[in-house]
């Protein structure tokens, strides 16, 4: 990419970002209800000091910090580059106040354009570009983080009427038969792609069959009804624990009141679209539903050899695959080596994109990666057999 | 109270609540680092809700409450007045909105003026006057939980000058001999006071000495240099635990930079001054002074009884007293009966008052009253042999 | 006490210890359900180790230890002779045997005869005294603790028929008047008492009357029917949680069956008697109770001066007074120091004595003291006004 | 197998689990340090309790029940045949005895021979089989059990000369060359194996090497001294947050005794041999390892291709498998299927076997499993690039 096109698109996605947070008041910024979610003020911050620490601290010649206590506020897991403020304390700090963390990013983004505007800034491409995409990782989580915030309110305030969630999935329901043999899998090409896409190789699969339609509410008010939630024989031991102890009994946020099912959206309470695809359901619950059906859910393998036959977009698919490294994997050095291969354990990976995904952010190749009990991003599943 | 004067003080009383605010920045209104904290929007809400739930709901004629959500959101222990926000969530609600919580405050205290200019709202004049020590009484609160707000805060940002944290004592501490015999303790007279210190009652007391000034910040040191932390035998074995579990090493808000002390105060990070009393140490610590000495505390009757003798009100002081009732005490019916007597057990009392009390808000048979391990407030002590 | 007295106090006393264990499998020794329980082992041993560490030790000529490392197995608290295993560990240890124990036991019998043997050794009878009341104190202890692990296996085995928990009292409730005035209050005699009885002093009590007889298990069951534990009114806000934290509806052992009230005893599981005093309450218990009837527990004083005037021994009888030191309490010096002193914080005094308490171990001054929530001694509540 | 063989199987095997127990005290059958750790007495009753359970309670006529609580005592975690203790409550169950437990066995083992010499009997070897295999696994655990109970027991008790922990690997670590290509894997005979082993089906892999040999201790030494448990970059997030919380700094039972290695072994404390494989250490520690070596766990695909060309059996091997269903694997109807796939998800496979598996019980396909961070079982490493 040539420097201008990837300014331009640094400052597209650097707006995007505050695009996202223009209807929240300022309260909103600050709290962090559970452990997952973070402060939006938060992500603003972290996703600026991202650029600060990684392009101008090395590169910037005379760049003076905007404030030195912002590496430790808004550093979230970078064991490499110093101290942080434990996540579990980010809903617990006031300041610096909203208005300084935009002050921060303007301070940035004029930084990051004058040192891009310098000839020798060519190499540095490569570390723009992944802060970018760090800032579109983030944009998804802000959108999340803010449903969670509100959606956890007494109050159920609305977001906005801009965000649409739940897209209708009107085909008829199908199954695409795939061929037993040999399959490529991972990224082939030379846009941006993440380190744990890479090292194109090839899988051998048994025949299976996979959905074209990803699984609606409707079907998951059957499940429910049906005994979904209260019978062991469906779950993963680790999983039925889960579901006594959180007393769980339908997705997140959804409220059954007086014998209906309405959820929390953008638009604040709204009666459940049947035809619309389920979200917000743990690996537990996309396993559960599947093992209810006497089916299975795909592996990331089954979903990538078979992708180009079906629409994907709407949800995160969660998959039977454990997050693990592609055959010669290789970290990279220093902490941009941190990115995503400290965290190949005990985590599954979802495929697709969701109606929260940035746009260019998600690919056929692209490998997203939960812990098996969390459901706040828009996570869906589509079957297999 | 006439009618006039009593509104006069309610009408000051909420005013000087937002005064107390007037600094903050509208982040600081909404976080609750720790469970005992609470965001000082919950109290501008709260001390309000008081009025509404207790005067006008039950006697103000059509009165319409300002947001029907609102007795959910900021009840705060009253179990007779229905359900309410679990304490450890009151950090998470970024809702209402810090704009909206002013409104509601502008819209009680009209209906509150409003009440009162009727002719038979006199019978209700001793629930006014308990609201209004009741937000008087949150007033400290609201100083200490700003104070951890913001001391706790990496960025370690000022409060207002205008709020002196740090009176001196520079009297020379002598011992106030009082002798043995029977000495009246509770509240007699006809203005206002709580339950708790009804009762007037006789007792009888060995003779003691009580000094007439504080323990010091230079005094304290000197307890940490000599081993006050470390020496298990000064301790409660309950006080022992915490100190470890909390790896506890001085007063809160102290650091130590560089060989020298430093606190937290009102105007951001100060040198400590070794002629100030101490603040802001946990009975456990008082206790464990006391017995580096090979002195104690006073019990609340010892210093009931020699109050007139030495100066008091910059430091709530803890006694060796656990906060139990007087005899013959008996709660009040309903709501308001879980004002005090429901604290009964597991604390201690503190006599005096700080530099955080409100005018008119305390008195010689005042009694205050926490639990053993807390020192957010500015609590102190003074010695008895 | 001459030596030859004391030396077979000190032997009946260890033989005592060993009769309560008779009825026991190896099995029953070792455990430990919750933390406040200590397994028999750990008692036998524990009792055994105090004699070695305070008087062999220190005052035995050419004394071997029996091993080395029961120092570290069988200290309780004393922070003052070493590490000590965590007391949620001891039920983890299946070594030392329950063989090796007793043989510990007998090693220190012998060792403790022949030191008192010698004629220096008069100077040690206090200390003999203590370690053979500090035995009987364990007793009690000992016997309660074979109750919960009996009680709290599903099983259900029963104990012994040689133990009578349940004492009939069948005399008439009358309220006894006592009058306003000065009452004397602490031990006085040359027997042997604790330090925290010492101090005897005046205290002013003013006019009340006490029960001359101990709540029964037919009023208990009948606060239980009327909703005691669902009305949140009689309790103090720290037992409401505790109620509710830990789903209590009834005392500890009550099982309620096809509608009618069980309770396991040393017997196995029996009907309860509705005119024996109820047992296995907590403070709280007690505390809610005496609310619901508009009544209220006596203090310790108030205990003291009434005692002689109604029969007691059957139950421990909790008070409202917090455990506090009497005017001029000064701990003794080193680790027997730590006996009482340490935990005259967030306590409760009981006065009394119970069925399972022993031979002289009691007297109308001492002074039990419990944490407010616990309730496997044989706890029962007289009430007061 | 004919029933004579396979009741001799049965016999021998029972016959084993009391060999393993012969150098026990009785007080070592109760106690359950940590929640992943069963007393042996519950692995006596519950290996027996499976053989009541699945065959003489559905197949055996007339058969009585030894002891109708047993069911609840002895049950792990077949959620479809009833209520069962809490898994962290079996060491707080000092009945039934051992005495009755060995009674329980007799009683049944009689049980099982009277079934099996009843013609009709040949349907259900393969029941009888599972059992029997059932029983070998608890075998393992069994050993590995009373290690942690004696080795963590501050006495460090032996437990027998008989049981030998180390084997010395010899000889020369050479690496294994494999080729890319498909591989068949999983069972393949008409042997017994467990269900998760079925499916034989191809994989592709890449070219890779293995090393014939186990990593040992003195290479795990090294591994401590260059900083392994102290540089984050060797470690998974989760990891890392396990090694601090847990203050991890060497495999379990090591100890550092004046600068040199001690373990625990069944004979007591011993010198740690340089040249025997490492054992008792987490799949985090395992990975760690690895990576800092600039190398990699291989997964179990890899491992089952190469296993003809290394010797095997003296550990457990992690690899960096995550434990998934084989293609077409389906759970067997009823309680049985609740034996493998439900705890398929956060747990890693570990491949070979080790000193403490009974004899047949382990094959080239069979697939163990546990949780990241487990340390008990005999546990080690073998590298691969």
């Amino acid at each position: 990419m040539l420097t201008d096109t990837l300014l331009d698109f640094f400052v597209e996605t650097r707006q995007h970002t505050e695009t996202i947070c223009q209807p929240l008041e300022i309260e909103d910024y600050v709290v962090q209800p559970v452990v997952d979610v973070s402060p939006p003020k938060w992500h603003l911050g972290h996703t600026t000091w991202f650029f600060e620490e990684f392009l101008l601290k090395p590169y910037a010649k005379d760049y003076r910090l905007f404030d030195e206590h912002f590496a430790f506020v808004f550093n979230s897991y970078y064991e490499s580059v110093g101290k942080r403020v434990v996540r579990t304390d980010r809903g617990n700090m006031s300041r610096p106040s909203v208005k300084k963390v935009y002050a921060y990013r303007s301070y940035v983004n004029e930084a990051i354009r004058a040192l891009f505007s310098a000839v020798q800034a060519k190499e540095l491409h490569q570390i723009l570009e992944i802060g970018i995409h760090h800032e579109k990782q983030h944009q998804e989580l802000l959108l999340t983080d803010i449903k969670y915030i509100l959606g956890n309110n007494p109050l159920l305030p609305a977001y906005t009427p801009d965000f649409l969630e739940h897209p209708t999935e009107s085909h008829e329901q199908l199954w695409i038969s795939m061929e037993e043999g040999l399959y490529g899998v991972g990224y082939l090409g030379d846009g941006f792609c993440y380190d744990n896409e890479l090292g194109r190789h090839q899988v051998y699969l048994n025949g299976y069959s996979i959905s074209n339609k990803l699984v609606t509410n409707g079907e998951f008010m059957a499940f429910i009804e049906n005994g979904g939630y209260t019978t062991h024989g469906y779950w993963h031991a680790e999983g039925w624990d889960w579901v006594r102890q959180n007393q769980i009994s339908a997705p997140m946020y959804w409220h059954s009141i007086d014998g209906e099912w309405f959820h929390y959206t953008a638009l604040g309470l709204q009666k459940i679209d049947p035809n619309t695809p389920v979200a917000h359901i743990s690996y537990f619950e996309a396993f559960a539903y599947a093992q209810s059906k006497g089916l299975r859910l795909p592996t990331e393998f089954e979903w990538e050899a078979a992708q180009s036959h079906f629409p994907w977009g709407n949800r995160w698919e969660w998959t039977e695959s454990a997050y693990l490294p592609y055959p010669n994997y290789r970290k990279a050095d220093g902490a941009l080596g941190e990115y995503n291969g400290k965290f190949m354990v005990n985590q599954k990976v979802l495929r697709g994109g969701s109606v929260a995904t940035s746009s260019q952010h998600t690919r056929p190749t692209y490998r997203n990666f939960f812990q098996t009990h969390l459901r706040w991003q828009f996570t869906g599943l589509r079957l297999a057999k």
